[in-house]
């Protein structure tokens, strides 16, 4: 394949991503078909399967790479974040519901389609995520090993901060009244507030 | 109709509505089907029919049904909760949770299958889901009013609440660690927590 039928590949495929995202997000996983992924994306269903093996491919795809960038924005933003940690906590929250506003077809549909994937499909989408939960875990353990912290169970604090941030994109619009950036900041400091942090 | 075969008839409907959550769980609003609910109650899709005009109507009537429900929970252990309104904040917080704990099914497929109801049924099931929301409004207020709660914009924070809880049905377990009363007192205390009361 020479280079520019590969891009023309890459674009086509991007495309069929693009569709499946909003048949998705419109209709539920078992709503799509490939034929309406393709018509979407302007193709043939056979060429859908070209690029992807069946519509579970497909979802894995989606919902891998979106936690994916998620996970990445997160870390970039800790790297600038110093050593306390209740900033750190605070700062990793805010990035990854920062995500969340901008990105809301990706963590709806990660919400709402995960469980039709299979066993094996699910494991395959839920490492990514697990990671990114484990690094909260750690955050919110740093805190509460410096005593800045008050939670009795770590893990239920931090599935209730990320739950409350995977609820963003039911609600937050970008033409309302708060940008997704001052909806984030809130997101950061309910989080610092809900850990029992006390900044005196 | 005489009492034994509205009896009966009732028990028919209870089937259907049952087995409608189940079927809409296990594989959407638009996976489910008049037939695969009627199987699944043990009758043909004509008597789904006899009961429900239509399967938006199934799902409006399990939506709105476990709203109020949930609703009617929540008043029920504000009634014992006295004055202080960082306590009743905590005392609706648990409870809520505590219906999402013990009714994984509803809260779930109320998540996730809404967004397929037209304009029209969703606002049958939105009204019960917004009259809900306007009464935690009005407990943070009087938090914030009473100069106990420290939160810059109430609404985004009830939000933030109401979407943790809603998010108990996703990972909790009857047979795990923690019991459904636990994690509802865990997350009266977060939510105390997110809004910025210190007791001392």
């Amino acid at each position: 394949m020479n280079t520019r039928s590969s891009k023309e590949s890459q674009t086509v495929r991007d495309r069929i991503v693009d569709a499946a995202l909003d048949e998705f997000y419109g209709s539920g996983f078992h709503g799509a078909t490939m034929r309406t992924i393709g018509n979407r994306a302007g193709c043939s269903a056979a060429n859908v399967y070209n690029h992807f093996e069946s519509k579970s491919e497909l979802l894995v795809e989606i919902l891998r790479s979106a936690s994916d960038a998620q996970f990445t924005a997160t870390r970039n933003a800790l790297r600038k974040a110093g050593d306390d940690p209740a900033r750190r906590w605070e700062v990793a929250v805010a990035a990854h519901a920062l995500f969340a506003a901008r990105m809301p077809r990706e963590c709806l549909v990660a919400n709402t389609e995960l469980r039709y994937l299979d066993d094996v499909d699910r494991k395959r989408v839920v490492g990514s995520r697990d990671a990114q939960e484990q690094l909260f875990v750690e955050l919110a353990q740093a805190g509460v090993g410096k005593g800045v912290f008050v939670i009795p169970r770590v893990h239920e604090a931090v599935t209730a901060v990320l739950t409350m941030c995977s609820g963003i994109p039911l609600w937050f619009r970008p033409d309302g009244p708060l940008t997704a950036q001052e909806v984030a900041e809130d997101y950061g400091r309910f989080a610092l507030n809900l850990v029992g942090y006390r900044s005196d």
